[in-house]
């Protein structure tokens, strides 16, 4: 499959997604998602600008509107959960109903599960997970064998932490990448409010650079992290030095964080 | 400001939540979102049942798109982060285009920090924090004064956790609840594909008890949490003495998990 880039983002520079998290135990607070802030870290080192996440529940129609609004609007979308053996895992379906294709048993996805599992183990409920949308290319999954699955622009992994993991590694080498973005983290040990004016200038003479404002408490004492980003190394190192000037003419206390 | 129940739910016993997380930083990777586990499970708790949950960028087009389309389907609309006093903080003028209403300085916001803050330290950009669409009604932040508000169903609340809680405390006596949600977990000591069967036939005798089913990993085995859920005492107990006796006559090793 191949996706014509054109179609989906302006600019070849720039590959977005958005994320579906497909679990009702996040939504009943059962369970604390761990899948969004791997998947963030994860696409943002590779150059994949993650625009936006939905956490829907395990119903078709709560799926498909989220899946269908979202492709068209970015490079690939993403998604986690109901890919399993029991009856509540619908994601393989919703998705076929999405893009209006039949579900097929892969027989490549049959092929692996043969060599993973035994006769008696191979069950129906385990060969539920070999069904596929038609069209679907499988994505390898090294830790249980079921697959996940690329469908034109939507990737479909499990909701499992450790078996996502693989499927992202198995994937990426097939998606579009853009241009990284790059990111300086400065603490400044001062409460927003006091930094405000300066960082809002600060934006206004670099508008290229995204300038973020993350209050903390520590030890009792606010403080705030900024965070530059921008695809332009130039640009952010010019931003950088404004930002060490501002906080020397402030008489802040400050220190350069790890980089993200 | 009232809320018409009639307008937003046909059924009283139920009221339902999406949640707007506004934040760049978790989309980046960069912050690790504690606040969505947090609402989640409050809601629950309360008799409130959380349909979505969207995370999206500090993009004032983004916030106003996602609460627009959010606002008529569920009870109420929460939202955390971008209340601050920086350039980056843009919720509340967000809100107030989504509604279409415009930014007032609230004399009431204004008091409140005025009694927090001291005279130098209430300076133009704190003030901002007491700016709210017109028509809205605050909501008391016992931590650091700055409020957060109510428009109609949209409930706008800071990210940074600590903040969020006490708002969350202080909207709560405002908002209808619905029935809650009960839950009973059943830890099975088996793979999912073994228990697959047995509990799809478990939903089909009991509709009204949504049945989930979630693998775990533990000491290298495999093993499944089934959770049942329903509004309805008795048919829960109905269907977890099913499931009790699915688990005898398969031989699965199980114990009863903390209820939630």
């Amino acid at each position: 499959m191949s996706i014509d880039m054109a179609d989906t983002d302006p600019s070849p520079e720039i590959v977005t997604a958005a994320l579906v998290v497909i679990g009702e135990e996040i939504l009943s607070g059962r369970t604390g998602d761990e899948n969004i802030a791997y998947i963030a870290g994860y696409l943002t080192r590779v150059g994949i600008a993650l625009r936006e996440v939905r956490v829907v529940a395990d119903l078709e129609a709560a799926i498909v509107s989220a899946v269908n609004e979202l492709r068209p609007r970015f490079t690939y979308v993403f998604t986690t959960g109901g890919i399993g053996p029991t009856h509540d895992d619908i994601t393989t379906d919703a998705i076929a109903s999405a893009f209006q294709v039949p579900v097929v048993v892969d027989e490549g996805a049959v092929a692996a599960m043969r060599r993973h599992f035994s006769g008696r183990e191979l069950t129906p409920a385990r060969l539920r997970m070999a069904r596929i949308p038609e069209g679907a290319q499988l994505i390898d999954n090294a830790i249980s064998r079921a697959p996940g699955f690329m469908l034109e622009n939507v990737i479909v992994m499990a909701g499992v932490p450790r078996i996502m993991q693989v499927m992202l590694d198995a994937v990426m080498p097939r998606l579009a990448k853009g241009r990284l973005m790059l990111a300086r983290s400065v603490r400044i040990d001062a409460p927003e409010g006091d930094a405000a004016p300066g960082l809002a200038d600060l934006q206004l003479a670099y508008p290229e650079v995204r300038i973020g404002s993350y209050p903390f408490f520590e030890n009792k004492r606010l403080g705030t992290y900024v965070v530059l980003r921008s695809t332009d190394e130039t640009k952010l190192a010019d931003a950088e030095r404004a930002l060490w000037a501002l906080i020397k003419k402030e008489g802040f206390a400050a220190t350069a964080a790890e980089d993200e």
